[in-house]
């Protein structure tokens, strides 16, 4: 049995429902679940720090089973970064965990008594709300040491650093990984600054005696997710050995940088003159030295292990999932040529809890508004003080790229609905300037990761500096997408099942093995056209338009060097995106 | 002749167009030309702060002619508060002297080179651009002074203070008044920010040696704007002696606490316990005691004479112009009762260059996120100097209540797109309401000022606390104050020309004698709904819907005392407000 869980945050009730039959909910996880709830009982105009707001915490429709890479957390609200629906996903322990306790989704509603923390506690006999005022201003990792002292070593746990409690747009919920330790973030939307409005501070997954998963067919799935696991293991980008494993994430550096779409100084070239420096290759290296981990799972049920953890000089732990989006934010778009530096950043943003993402972001329009020199990294550090500490300037940062722009008057602001673009830059990469522009979760790459096609010539290739053809494989890649989401699937078996027809038919097979269903092929893309549906409609009833479906007008204008290129898919192509 | 005057900052070349025969914007002046001209020259989805913006400065119709109240000067851009169509307007000199020099609008086109200033020398000649770099950072009282020793105390200014340098989006536009101080503002929307991106720190207007103006008919022009004087004369809210001329503005601080619709602490109460010592008659006898002026004119033209010059207790002078808008807002909005420090407010920010209403909402809702506490008025101006500064906190606090909201995790912000409300609780005055969510301009309460007939009672009477024709009696008063805000009337004839019909014929009857028309009432309205048809047609071309004619969430929800009222205009009456 599934269930879905609320917890009233002004009664302090919590309640649960079987959602097998429920109609409206009962065939969606993850990011499904999410956005279904959101879209049916969010109000569209809501302000999305006021207590009609909800938050939603879901595992994935395989979440719980040993299915390879099943394990990522969708986290979803209306986001108070883009005003939109909001799925933002994460790896970690929780959703494995939540699984396995037959719980499939939290809703957290309505709103604590103004400046008080709870904690959640959930485990095989129930959940328990607990005050939870002694945490307040915790930084995540401080705040997990302490839950694991009083819950034990191998809780799960979902929470929220300073920024969450400071409602900061870029606030992140942070997952806890198979080490422990609050490395794996939803980091995009805001979502830590929702929760931290609803006064929840943490919730604690204990899943010590959780009963079996029960499976209509186990045989089937057991077959399905062994040829899910060969496909992984099978594949030049996702097999032991490949790019994913060796590098990590960061093995895109290089070839993001030869592509000429390597976003850098705010995305004023696509080339960086420091890429060796910050690349996969070296990284590895300097991890090896001094005794980290090159390859790490960082998501209970991970086979491609992109993960890793990374030491200082002195061989002591800096941080853990240092990845490509992070290292390229933080860094090129930043000017900054440091991984030390970069680990270091990357380590202060989960601690405080803010995206990686969005805080470079901000930081690279900051320097561009003349706040710092780009290439100054003890003053980006400085700036990530400011923001958990939760000065007047660490607000502005906090707050994200856009309000960063307004509040130094830079005008070439790198977003898309208020939500600041991913590592790939839209002039040089043109199918991930689609998904950027038209995905309703404002400028997100792994909505509809066109790099696959256009860079890494998985599912085919699509000659990323021409407009032709980019429309259609974002739509399809993000209608995948929004069903592997709803899965709890890691975005990046897609590099595998895109090219190994084997391992895309694995994942209807284990969602009928698992709930008795007769899916096809055709009923997963139903599905994720259903969730990008709904997205669309909230957002529309929130008032946005096709013209937030676009990029900012310098990508159209202004040439990106090496390729001297622009953006240059038509609007009327842009409104096309979405007919199906 | 009238001219339209086009300065390209990036080539420095000033060029001269005849309006004559402009079949476009031939016919309009002030805010009518300004939003035509923004309308169709400016695309609605740039960034307000890139060099495809436009600022139009334009006198009205019959700016610099003698008729009563025709001295008020449109400024007019795509706004970087709200992202939509703004014009925003003000009284002083430069709309007459303009006029009187035959020059109807400026079109300031292009972005100077970054960092540079220039000044614009407007005189009988023509026009001139000068580098002004010299006055960098200037507040606008000593650049004024410098401006009037270069080129002639007489000379009229258009300027910015520091707030427009730094592109800050509640940054105004100073004119300076009779007395040849910065003391009026085209204020709200962020027009000094746009100011500033384009490198203009001010324009210098010299009429002497202007030619004398045309008339097709003088005979006929001196007898309609006989009637008009005479209907101003006559009104009781309007003539020498009534509650304008007696008390200026601030007349309304014990009306509209009175009528229970003065929003206190942030809009949560309708009524503030301390009115009285900030009331208009307790600031006439302070103004008389300390040898100020309790009633002044601060537009050329003006027979009203609303405005005052307020003294410190030592008799020095302080600022001109404390008008009902600014003491609210920085007063009653924020708990503050003391006369003095509001005046002070006031001052700086005249001189800083910031819009009063904007600064006090983003104050407000800054003491309701807990920065300072309700009622620290020393508190309040430490925090204009942080503006002044261009502090981090001067930027949050700058760019306007929606961006300080959004940095202090505030969800109840007093904002319909983006720009922050006036003096009147839209639950307690819905007239006013139905204004600020329906005006293209964002919540603004001279773009249909329903507080005339809602509480003065002037053209007829709608109960302020019903819901029951607001919507008609806002329609009707956007309509009329478009068309005067194309003609450069002061709004406040509105009182008396809706009362007395041969002061409302007066007003096509003096364009007809100027300019050879046979204007009826008819194309008086006809005029007003063409510029409210652009407006909004820019607005929905810049990505705003029907949704952002709405107020927040909580005007709906939380009832304001006295009366404990909500706002419950429906969504589908608002969307009949531009019906015509």
């Amino acid at each position: 049995m599934s269930q879905l869980m609320r917890v009233n945050m002004n009664t302090k009730e919590i309640s649960f429902e079987d959602l097998s039959n429920n109609k409206d909910y009962g065939g969606f996880g993850g990011r499904g679940l999410t956005s279904m709830i959101v879209s049916k009982e969010v109000p569209p105009t809501c302000h999305p720090l006021s207590e009609k707001n909800k938050l939603v915490i879901a595992a994935g429709l395989l979440s719980g089973t040993p299915a390879a890479n099943s394990g990522r957390l969708s986290v979803g609200a209306k986001s108070p970064l883009t005003g939109g629906i909001k799925e933002s996903n994460a790896g970690g322990t929780a959703a494995f965990k939540l699984g396995r306790l037959g719980i499939r989704g939290i809703v957290v509603e309505g709103q604590a008594e103004p400046g008080k923390l709870y904690c959640l506690i959930v485990n095989k006999d129930g959940a328990t709300l607990h005050p939870a005022d002694e945490y307040k201003g915790l930084k995540n990792y401080d705040l997990v040491e302490k839950l694991k002292e009083k819950h034990g070593e191998k809780v799960g746990t979902i929470s929220i650093g300073p920024a969450g409690e400071m409602k900061m747009s870029s606030a992140s919920v942070a997952v806890s990984d198979p080490m422990g330790r609050p490395t794996r973030h939803a980091g995009r939307g805001g979502m830590g600054a929702v929760m931290g409005s609803k006064g929840l501070k943490a919730v604690v997954i204990d899943d010590a005696g959780a009963p079996k998963i029960e499976y209509t067919n186990f045989d089937a799935f057991k077959e399905a997710a062994a040829k899910l696991r060969k496909t992984l293991q099978t594949h030049d980008v996702t097999k032991p050995g490949g790019g994913l494993a060796v590098f990590g994430t960061n093995v895109l550096v290089n070839i993001m940088n030869e592509a000429g779409g390597f976003p850098t100084r705010n995305f004023t070239e696509g080339r960086f003159e420091g890429a060796e420096k910050i690349s996969g290759e070296t990284m590895h290296d300097v991890i090896k030295e001094r005794g980290g981990d090159t390859t790490h799972a960082g998501c209970t049920t991970c086979i491609i292990q992109c993960s890793n953890i990374y030491h200082d000089k002195d061989k002591n732990y800096v941080t853990s999932a240092l990845e490509y989006e992070t290292i390229w934010a933080n860094g090129a778009n930043c000017g900054i040529d440091d991984l030390d530096s970069i680990a270091q950043i990357d380590r202060l943003c989960d601690d405080y809890g803010v995206d990686t993402i969005e805080t470079g972001c901000a930081i690279g329009v900051a320097m561009a508004g003349g706040l710092k020199e780009f290439g100054d990294a003890k003053g980006a550090i400085e700036l990530l003080h400011e923001i958990g500490k939760g000065t007047p300037l660490g607000r502005i940062l906090g707050n994200g790229a856009s309000v960063t722009g307004q509040a130094f008057g830079v005008s070439d602001v790198p977003v898309v609905k208020r939500q600041s673009m991913p590592a790939y830059d839209p002039r040089a990469v043109k199918g991930q300037g689609v998904t950027y522009a038209t995905t309703p979760m404002g400028a997100d790459h792994t909505a509809g990761y066109a790099v696959a096609t256009n860079i890494m010539k998985v599912g085919g290739y699509v000659d990323p500096l021409k407009p032709d053809g980019q429309v259609e494989l974002s739509r399809n890649l993000q209608i995948a997408t929004a069903a592997l989401d709803s899965a709890g699937m890691c975005v990046f078996i897609a590099f595998a099942v895109l090219d190994i027809p084997e391992g895309l038919e694995a994942i209807p097979e284990m969602l009928n093995a698992r709930y008795g269903l007769n899916m096809t092929l055709d009923d997963v893309t139903k599905h994720g056209q259903a969730i990008l549906k709904v997205e669309r409609a909230f957002n529309t009833a929130a008032g946005f338009t096709n013209l937030d479906d676009r990029l900012p007008d310098f990508f159209k204008e202004k040439k990106l060097a090496p390729h001297n290129v622009v953006f240059d898919v038509s609007d009327e192509e842009l409104d096309q995106a979405h007919n199906y």
